[in-house]
């Protein structure tokens, strides 16, 4: 299969890693398109969120619009819809998964979201995804992007409360490190206990005296002070439920 | 080392397994306080927080407040001083781990936090601690119950956002279970970047016209959004301080 890429970013690049010596791969610049080929039979479009429209345009004009190449861009929150009417055969290929430019991951084990409006579309990136990954599967632009807003409370936010733990732990000239093996012992229950079942500390057994001598600590720290009010109520609540 | 430990929860358990074959070690019932030998070197109460203080009072009666032996409490929030006047040599003998009835673990790798207010004392937890982990260090009432905090952001609230994530996909019938790489390797970024410097996502790139489609799909969630609306604004006023 003949892949052309365009994108210059981690996500770009990782992709042209992975495809490397699985397919004919080709990395694009996406601002000139230096190195494009017009007769690819995929075309991922890996740019930034708000300038995929406009890459997809210019490749549109590039490879023509009635080109029958399967043309996919890699986002989760962008719909199908907005580079739909630029190609005879457009799509999406998602791969759910935060890239970091010198980190090396186990491409295989990564989770590959699919769209396409036709058979044609489908069969190609799914035969693409299926060199490159183990977990393959489609969903609709709707559900991708359910898909993207869970991964901002399991990842992203997830990041920001070890990061103001981190700080805390500074502050106090405790090594955050520490925390490593119980944090690790939290993710490792949650691979074969729903996390609602595997919640444990104040909170969860509503142990008010707790939560106010934490509440107490946090004084000179009004931001974590109101996110753990927050979180604890949520915990509070779910256990009423 | 003789040591008698006073519960019959999961710390408890999961000690008495860890210090099997390393010491002469015996469980005791905390009700009863059947079993107990009064000749032990060291006593570690483990059993729940608001129980620790009447438990260290009959506990001092039974083997007699002029005993030379260490007796030590487990948990993390709870000072020294609360036992402090019971025994010659009050300690605290601190495993920063989420136990599991029947999850294996690896004790060698949980840090034990240990405080004592005399070098007999100190010495006695030492070497016990050290018997069972290879990540033993000394702490004040002060900094256990700072990292107690720290423990509620990184592992309780961490498993909420969690619990949040899995529900709001189940809604959509999507499988949590492909969120789990992801996950996995954004713990694994923080064990070698530190986490305000891994902080990825909408809010880490100001990007807020993903951020108001994220809180637009969440309009019926009411308790996501204003959680999504707080830990976005931590993580924006992060990027600008």
């Amino acid at each position: 299969m003949r892949i052309d890429i365009i994108g210059r970013g981690n996500v770009a690049t990782h992709l042209a890693k992975a495809f490397d010596s699985k397919s004919d791969v080709n990395i694009v610049v996406p601002r000139s398109f230096e190195g494009l080929r017009c007769d690819s039979d995929l075309y991922l479009i890996s740019v930034s969120d708000d300038a995929i429209t406009s890459t997809a345009e210019r490749l549109s004009v590039a490879i023509g619009k009635s080109n029958s190449a399967v043309v996919a861009h890699t986002s989760g929150c962008t719909p199908l819809c907005s580079i739909g009417s630029l190609f005879k055969n457009p799509g999406v290929f998602y791969p759910l998964q935060t890239f970091s430019k010198h980190v090396e991951l186990n491409y295989r084990e990564i989770p590959f979201f699919l769209e396409g409006d036709n058979d044609y579309t489908r069969s190609i990136l799914l035969s693409a995804a299926n060199l490159i990954s183990d977990n393959v599967s489609f969903l609709t632009t709707d559900q991708r992007q359910d898909l993207h807003v869970a991964s901002a409370f399991a990842c992203n936010f997830v990041n920001r409360l070890w990061a103001l733990s981190y700080q805390y732990l500074e502050d106090k000239n405790i090594d955050f490190k520490s925390m490593l093996p119980l944090i690790k012992e939290t993710l490792r229950k949650i691979e074969s206990v729903k996390p609602i079942d595997a919640q444990t500390g104040p909170a969860a057994r509503k142990d008010m005296r707790t939560i106010s001598a934490h509440l107490d600590k946090l004084k000179e720290y009004p931001e974590m002070s109101a996110i753990y009010s927050m979180l604890t109520d949520s915990i509070i609540k779910s256990k009423n439920d």
